[in-house]
């Protein structure tokens, strides 16, 4: 091993990285270096399906005719949103205002 | 079709969902819904693996062998981390103290 850093060396979490920018320009910036384009389109589409399933009582279907993602995907966005423990997408929506049209 | 929101609706942005959290915990509950785990897995190895880059000049091989993460993986966050022109690794590394020993 040459000059690699020690085992115990304490990295900075994703987390820290991420809730350390508050600027949309900057978000984009890292999150094109760290995701993939597949991942990041992933990661969106599932975003944009939240916010739907959260303003809407559309079906699956028509949520899946609209964005092309796949009723699967949506019903996964839809047990998260819903059902399970850490509501993370409710925190978010809960806490920003939609823009208004 | 049934109340399903007009494609003119405005989603907010997932990077402005992302800069919107400053909390690590939040950003933490946000990712788990957000992510599956293989994704924050590998999300959290290339961004580890961008730390190490950064701050040593470990071969490939060395790094492999402490994080297990593949050399094809580093070789790509060493581009993203040198090379590519959003630098988004580097707004963060740049910004951020690394804690201390």
């Amino acid at each position: 091993m040459r000059d690699i850093l020690p085992n115990d060396t304490t990295y900075m979490r994703l987390e820290t990285a991420l809730a350390s920018l508050s600027d949309d320009r900057d978000m984009e910036r890292f999150l094109t270096d760290l995701c993939t384009p597949a991942e990041l389109r992933a990661l969106r589409e599932r975003w944009q399906v939240a916010q739907i399933l959260n303003e809407s009582h559309a079906s699956y279907r028509d949520i899946h005719a609209q964005t092309g993602v796949s009723t699967t995907t949506i019903g996964r966005v839809a047990r998260f949103l819903k059902d399970e423990p850490h509501q993370g997408y409710r925190l978010v929506l809960s806490r920003l205002e939609k823009p208004t049209d």
